[in-house]
């Protein structure tokens, strides 16, 4: 006879089994799937979504959990999790799961050809259906103060519109601030970033870039697509993507964000594959890690003092440039149209315009059909340029296609996080620079690895943020950080 | 309220959903896993097969067909279609089906790893469970004469031992005659074949051949793969992989031969998608037509008349050769270890190798353990070479690693229904040869996919030969067509 926690653990593993197909479906369909499997992947992804989801909310589920009792040492932590997974999930009807699941799968296709064709109207019905269905999970799962409140709390528990709205009040003045003295500098030439760079040999650099850092292949992948993303269904088994663009650094700094994200995945100890305390605890602290690795680590100078020779045998059209010339090209600060593509000071200012968007299609202030006009004045008035056309505009980002609507403030989690991380890892180790530019990261993962990847999602995210920097997030750290290293690359 | 069919169709579509789950699992093991996501994967197999197994031979499946009657033309085929898979599924416990789906997954890694070694004995022991498993199916589905009827039934509806041991007889003479007058003859020299070929250029060339044929990369791709094969889980997204060696032929042929099975998997209805209606009728039909467009096509001299100059465009190493010596080096015939790339003349001599291995070690005349001893013994009595070792031996196939035993015999029914077919189609299409050699592919297609790829599973296999063929399964076709060819390539 099975204990509660055993007949749990078994329909736990069925939920995992179903999350992976339908994991796997998704990566197939922005990596390899051809046009005409989209209606059947839909369908497909509609059909296991929904049974995810009724074998998860099953009275089975909660009569066990309910009879559970911790039997070995992370029990009690896996329980709690599954606790507060299951108290969301139950609040979501599974008509409303399924058809979300569906409209993402068909909706990113759309995605896709309208951003070919850079033609928003085409998209507008379908994201209209999205917001639609965002708004109805929101009243669904329920919030006090904010109908954004109940979206964001899925990605960053505990997180609030207030919280993302105080945070960016904390970071945009000094931003803009320190965009406005960058801009009263001679401006930055990175021309030499641009080129017909080689797709295979842009991939061979890049996988051997995070094999260097640290990303383990024999437990995973790179492949590419046109919005680079990480996933993975075991902790054995993580797919990192990335794409060859004529600015060299879209495949670079896409890979090694990715990777930060992979080892972050990678890090979970094999004995919790498929259980639900592996992987990141939110993607705030997710994103701590990508950025970490892709800005903090993969912009700095002693990173490049070690692998700037490798990338000039690589591509000898960058040989003639000297280690300085390179750090400031890489680190240029120029208001642009794409956030993926963004240097790491405007970078928030993106993500602000598409929280503000987000908050009012929610609270009906703003018609989805009216989204490039309210994108457009918004670009303009934070970042001081308007996009040619709704690609580079508000067709760019894959997100709301997927229905991940209420996601974007935890990319500004991430980058407030990624320095009050690396400031606590720092007194540990001291000698990053020196360990950088010799391409010693072991000891930088390592440390990355004990106290963040490894922990799963054993403590919540506030708590695990307390624990590892002896604070709550805060912005001090980032604007310190970005200030120290702007002032000295722009003289200011 | 639902209709009974209604209902049963839902139903369907479910099974459906979780048959391309675990569809695409084997693909991506088969073509882009990493080595550390072998366990999970098989965990995930093993739950998602038991869970088809259960979601379809519940009773609510048994009960919505019982109480089915068809609304529309195509329902009462696919109500018989679905009472027999019903019925063989119905036999089996989910807790075999489950056993045997997580172990495939293992025993392919196993089998990868034993055939890179070459060491049968660390294989051996989960091939013995394989076979058990295989027995306790057989007697589990039941059978009057032969354990092995049982086996060979699921791939080859109504297919017996005692068929194929009457197919093999009738065709063993007059093969092995056959290759002694052609051993009595010089030897061709094929030797251009092999060389340090560009995989990349192998890609593209074989990519632009199955194209030119008539296989739909809008609705499919090719990747490569250990074994080549062909799978899909929708009319709409087929996926042909091939693999890269220093004999040209193993891509070019291969990939033409899984683009054969692709095309008939393509060639169903685009209503039919996700119906138990699509898709190939039997194995044996299956692979006659990856064996038509592999041989009977793409072993022709017009085909090589009309591609031979764009094979040398991409390899010059090739370019001083002319269409005779090219046709003759692909037709060369001589006994050798593989199968997948041995000439027509002794393919189904490797077939009935395995035919007799499997009935005798599922009916306990040989042991797991002498079966590479067996194995070498009957190469050496049917072909004349003794393979050096167990990786050109007995680890060579990827199908008993997948529990696909009782399967080999449907590849040399393929054969013979070639040319069975091959034969009808030319008293439609009389210009084959001209049609070839001026690229024009689609009237050849054009008459598979109405008389035999349209047609899915609408009638039993041996229906549809009668129907396409006038007449039963039988050598004459296949021997009269070898001995015409070979007698002319060497002026027997």
């Amino acid at each position: 006879m099975p204990s509660a926690l055993e007949t749990l653990k078994s329909r736990l593993a069925d939920v995992n089994a179903l999350h992976a197909a339908l994991t796997m479906m998704d990566w197939d369909q922005q990596t390899y799937m051809p046009k005409g499997g989209a209606t059947a992947r839909a369908e497909h992804i509609g059909i296991l979504s929904r049974m995810a989801h009724e074998t998860f909310v099953a009275d089975e589920t909660r009569t066990a959990l309910d009879a559970s009792s911790p039997e070995a040492e992370d029990d009690e932590a896996m329980l709690r999790v599954v606790r507060r997974d299951l108290d969301l999930a139950t609040k979501l009807p599974t008509s409303l799961v399924e058809e979300k699941s569906r409209l993402s799968a068909i909706a990113h296709e759309r995605w896709v050809e309208a951003r070919a064709k850079s033609d928003f109207a085409s998209f507008a019905p379908t994201l209209e259906r999205m917001f639609e269905i965002a708004r109805e999970e929101a009243q669904f799962l329920g919030y006090k103060e904010s109908i954004y409140d109940a979206l964001l709390d899925q990605y960053e528990q505990g997180a609030t519109a207030a919280d993302a709205r105080a945070m960016f009040d904390a970071i945009k003045g000094p931003q803009v601030a320190l965009v406005k003295s960058i801009a009263a500098q001679p401006v930055i030439d990175d021309s030499l970033l641009y080129g017909d760079w080689s797709k295979t040999l842009q991939g061979e650099f890049t996988e051997m870039l995070v094999q260097a850092i640290g990303f383990d292949f024999a437990r995973g992948r790179q492949d590419t697509a046109p919005h680079p993303f990480c996933t993975g269904w075991s902790v054995g088994d993580i797919r990192l993507t990335t794409r060859y663009k004529p600015y060299i650094g879209s495949a670079i700094f896409g890979s090694l964000h990715e990777a930060g994200h992979g080892m972050y995945e990678q890090g979970s100890p094999m004995s919790w594959d498929r259980s639900p305390l592996a992987g990141g605890v939110s993607l705030g602290v997710h994103e701590s890690q990508s950025r970490t690795w892709e800005n903090i680590v993969g912009r700095s100078k002693p990173f490049w003092s070690h692998f700037l020779p490798a990338l000039q045998a690589k591509f000898p059209a960058l040989a003639s440039y000297d280690l300085n010339t390179f750090y400031r090209a890489i680190n240029r600060v120029e208001p642009s149209y794409i956030r993926v593509e963004a240097d790491e000071l405007t970078y928030n200012l993106h993500v602000l315009v598409r929280f503000e968007i987000e908050l009012d299609v929610l609270t009906d202030k703003l018609k989805v059909k009216d989204l490039p006009e309210a994108w457009n004045a918004k670009y303009a008035e934070y970042l001081g340029i308007t996009p040619r056309n709704d690609a580079e505009g508000c067709l760019q980002d894959v997100h709301w296609s997927m229905g991940s609507i209420g996601y974007f403030p935890t990319y500004s989690m991430g980058n407030l996080l990624s320095y009050q991380i690396w400031n606590a890892l720092k007194k540990d180790v001291p000698n990053t620079d020196e360990l950088m530019a010799s391409g010693n990261f072991a000891p930088i993962l390592g440390w990355l690895r004990d106290n963040v990847y490894a922990q799963g999602k054993r403590y919540a995210p506030k708590e695990l943020i307390q624990r590892v920097t002896g604070k709550p997030m805060g912005a001090e750290d980032y604007l310190a950080g970005l200030n120290a290293k702007y002032s000295e690359i722009y003289n200011l």
